[in-house]
């Protein structure tokens, strides 16, 4: 049952529109029908804002993924925040008015990786805008309500679209061996949003120095706010050399303690090789080719400790929204440009264009007035 | 000063007779100067045995590896026994007549790596046959004494030699998260020396299913008595298939547990990618190309922990010698073949042309009767 | 459904007697309504054999253990092992007839410490035989199919029982951080059931010296058959006395690497510290005492880590599984005894009493000649 | 040889006046010899300020501290910064007039403790003013130059001197394991100088609500500025009453992430194991008395983690140095008072009457003239 009076934020259960994505570029907005309740634990939010990423892109400019197929029309989007408007018998916690983060991954709770502490490689899990599965860009969502995750009162809507790729950000940096950053050299190879939240939270956790890496110098220009001690421009030059010239301008003698690779691009993660110090850590974020020349024997005898980081697991998106809240990540600084649902394609372009920052896409239901949102949001 | 009886294993010291390469498959016997106690820390060695590997016989064969190049005459060898015939003033534990495993790496004790427990990573390592330092193809050795492992009555100077090799092994077994070991898969790929040590101490860690993986049968036959529970034979198919018909005929549905890289060859370190499971070790032990064609978004995707493995570290030499001691780890299986010091490079002919187990090189004062010489040694 | 002809080791549900505890030595048999599946994922279970445990003694004999008391009329029992009669309809992997070991403790899968991995501190855990939740001194027993472990054919219907103890071993012996395993020194206080199965854990695991400790010279007689190198009986003098002494008779200059305690007595605890080596670990697996004398600055200045061990977790009872089939723990020498299920109050008195090993009550369906059943069982 | 113009911050060689004790309370100022190179990586500092410590105070007090007992005179003091004045010829990246904060413990190098990367168990160690070794309390001190750390320009030799205590805090939060200190709430006990420096060292590594508790209100009053969250005042009521009220006070239901124990007293430690969640940390920093009253069921049965820290080691001091540079330690505001040397006994006093904050004291050697002298620092 929705809450008496209704709680700022959303309008009345009006419509379920949703952005749909039938063929690559072909896209329909549909009003598709309200999500239930399916069980006594999970809860219904009025979308409010959703941000546009990397793999929401792909998909609509390919149609795929690797081996993930749109084979039938499926909602996108998949960073998203919300308001309750409806919650289960069981629920705890939670009450219609909430603003909450939505999580958008649920996994089965049963295998050996959920029970072990590591569900996001479950394999059973239902991922939002991945097929066959829809996403968030639609009026209402259905959640078990643990993955949905209540923002204090100085985290804004907005700011709650991108706790996901926060909690990507958190999820990459955890794997580097949180052991080893204080006082860590920490460099981000991409500094795209995910690669920039990455600096904030290395810095967070006890990095003292933090060096963003791109080809891109507007992108350089603008992550210069988030907190890095350093930026390097790439040059079109070899991996080693890069790596040298990167080092000696950012006086990292022998190496960085850890490099986050951020980007997915196949220079890149040859430079993080040569970037790394004997026994530092890598850590491989970003998605790119299947399959690249690769450095092999500088892992083996610099004893390097690499690691893959996919999506996120328990307790990320509790410390994103920490982060926020306690000041230590400032995400607002990271939305450029917000958008009416009626114009969710517009951000699809703006992102395949290579826009800085984050675009968000108001919720059909949300006030449309942005100025005024921001006001309510409070 | 040597004790006053002379004792089993060496001869008196007449003569410091070394196996020295001057150019690419251009060898001498010289007898060198004595080695003098440089520090009332060291010790004088006589050796007893010395064991050949790759990197021995590609100094003979090519003059250099990678950066490492042989400019000036260098004694070859790594992988020795001996027995003590003198020890300084400040030698504790060790006295003449001990025999002892020679640990052949020399590390600063003063950089932030030596300090923080990686002495592997010494930057100003002295490493035997490594130029421009000579190698232990010799007479008589001075290292520090905490450098020599003495041997207890239960492991032979034959199997001294080749602790090595085993050190090797157990510090790329240990590179695996040792955690992660106790009824863990593990798929060695490489049945060579290094990769049967490995096999067969992630057993002696715990493991409960090993697998040995190699291109050719008769290593594979040869590596069944160290207590693998399946092989495979590598097919010339696709490592994606290579990895899809290893794990269906071991069983291993989802992907190993652990996988150790102990072969270097390209499309193993390929097929490792492909046959780790989500969230599985992956450690590179072998050498080979600086840079192979690699399956990076596999090691993304499923959140791999890779690991590379450089020598060996605290505690290493001490743990293959209890290992051995133990009897969880058999050594003297591995000896196929002794040789006089005056054949010494039938050792190296022997490798190159891929012999199965380990060819020795007989010291030039030890006892020239092999089979007398094994009496002696209990 | 069950399935069509009878597996063998249990006869048809013709009731579910079962062994209550009313008040303190207050027992009686009831035969309480048949189990039946609450999820498509349970199954029903007839139970075979249940061993009996200090705790399961300790409700006997005060109706209490700490906070948890028995109010209301309770079935005793948790280590159990038994034959699948009926499936749910999404169960995967056991079908009627499989044996299973049966893990008798069921998380919520919801909250933090479930989904972190760490489901044995689940605040909302149901455990067999802890008030209010009945056990497994019955007939027959529902369970979600993933907390029943099926029994490969070389592990028998007795020892399925025993996997309960050997899991909790796992665990204790887990938290000595299995990194410092290989190879190290292991000291085992108190050598019951629990004690006598780390032991052989942490050899499993290449502790490579076990020292059982005790005050009974019969329970260390016992334990000798158990893998351990040496065995210290305890004198009637100061721990640190005791500590000086143990060290001496088994060659631990320095201390051990690992102590665990698992008897829970204050002295045992006291010795542990003082046997524990500088940077060591000490587990304390033993439950005793709220309050005792504990030597805190032996912890603080030898840089002690120790860990509490509570049940187990994520993928113990699956290693305990392993670890018997694979020969590496042999639970079959630890049953000394069985009794029938009319005769389940002997178990209680022979453990009062100080009996050596485990005693074993048939299920009340399970076949009554134990000769005969031992050759059913494979 | 020292540089030829003098530096800032000390005077010439004119004597090496020392402060030494003799017996309890009675101390003197000799001058005692000038220290000498005796390797050529040893360098010569002249020392500016010195900090004192409750263990100085308790040798000063009673003269002896446990098993360590002043037996001959000894000069005391070990937390101090200074100037170089001479290097050895093997010297690398320290010259004459550089500041540097003195790491007054030096190991052997040699044992597997040092070897291993835990240098501060080395049983060899030689550590400033504990017996027989004298302290800092002195003109000149020779040390290996490895463990004398260059403060950077925006780091104050009076600052400097305070490295020592903000080691320790370091240290004691490493042990914390720091894998579970982003996001993490973690109590401090006890609010004293080092307390006080977990605090802010735990901050700096990402915890997000820090809980300082002491049994002195003018203590926390201090302790607000340095970055905590939360404090709370401990009253004369049973541990587990303190513990609830404090839990309660600080909304932390379910208990604490990682509990500190900084202060050494009995309820204090008591009250730390009610503190600490399950499956949570607890690290005991604070020396006290040698046996306590030790709730030991509350560490088995909530599985916590327990660690003791003793001193520093690897990276302890250079991370300490880098937290104060990049300002996520303020250091500065520990400082309440500054004495000449000649005063060096009043300090002891101030700390035995339980002065807040730092008192340092002068070298013999540095410009009498604070004021001027905190304008020559930089």
């Amino acid at each position: 049952m929705p809450s008496e009076c209704p709680p700022p934020g959303y309008r009345p259960r009006e419509s379920n529109l949703s952005f749909v994505l039938k063929n690559p570029h072909d896209v329909e907005f549909v009003d598709r029908p309200m999500p239930q309740l399916s069980s006594p634990k999970d809860i219904i939010i009025a979308v409010n804002y959703t941000g546009i990423c990397g793999s929401d892109v792909h998909y609509w400019d390919h149609g795929r993924i690797g081996h993930f197929v749109v084979d039938e029309p499926m909602v996108l989007g998949h960073e998203s925040s919300g308001t309750v408007v409806q919650v289960g018998s069981a629920v705890a916690g939670l009450r219609p008015g909430d603003k909450v983060a939505i999580e958008p991954g649920y996994p089965c709770r049963w295998c050996a990786e959920c029970l072990g502490g590591r569900y996001n490689l479950c394999p059973d899990m239902v991922f939002a805008a991945t097929p066959p599965h829809h996403g968030t860009l639609t009026g209402f969502w259905a959640a078990p309500f643990d993955f949905c995750h209540k923002l204090p009162l100085n985290v804004s809507l907005q700011e709650g679209a991108l706790i996901e790729p926060l909690a990507v950000a958190v999820h990459i940096v955890k794997q580097a061996r949180p052991t080893t950053l204080p006082g860590a050299s920490v460099v981000v190879m991409g500094a795209g949003p995910v690669g920039i939240l990455c600096g904030s939270v290395a810095k967070a956790f006890g990095a003292t120095k933090i060096v963003f890496v791109d080809v891109v110098q507007a992108k350089l220009d603008f992550a210069r706010d988030f907190g890095c001690t350093h930026v390097y421009l790439s040059q079109r030059i070899s991996a080693e050399d890069n790596a040298k010239a990167l080092l000696g301008q950012c006086a990292l003698e022998g190496g960085a303690d850890v490099v986050i690779e951020a980007s997915g691009a196949e220079s890149s993660v040859q430079t993080s090789l040569y970037v790394v110090k004997a026994g530092g850590t890598y850590v491989q974020g970003g998605m790119g080719k299947a399959n690249i020349s690769f450095p092999i024997m500088a892992l083996c005898q610099k004893e390097v400790a690499a690691k893959g980081s996919f999506r996120y697991g328990p307790g990320d998106y509790k410390l994103a929204v920490e982060l926020v809240a306690s000041g230590a990540v400032q995400l607002e600084k990271l939305v450029t440009s917000v958008v009416d649902f009626g114009d969710a394609e517009k951000a699809f372009h703006r992102v395949k264009e290579g826009s800085i920052g984050k675009t968000l896409i108001a919720g059909p239901n949300t006030c449309k007035t942005h100025t005024g949102m921001v006001g309510q949001q409070h």
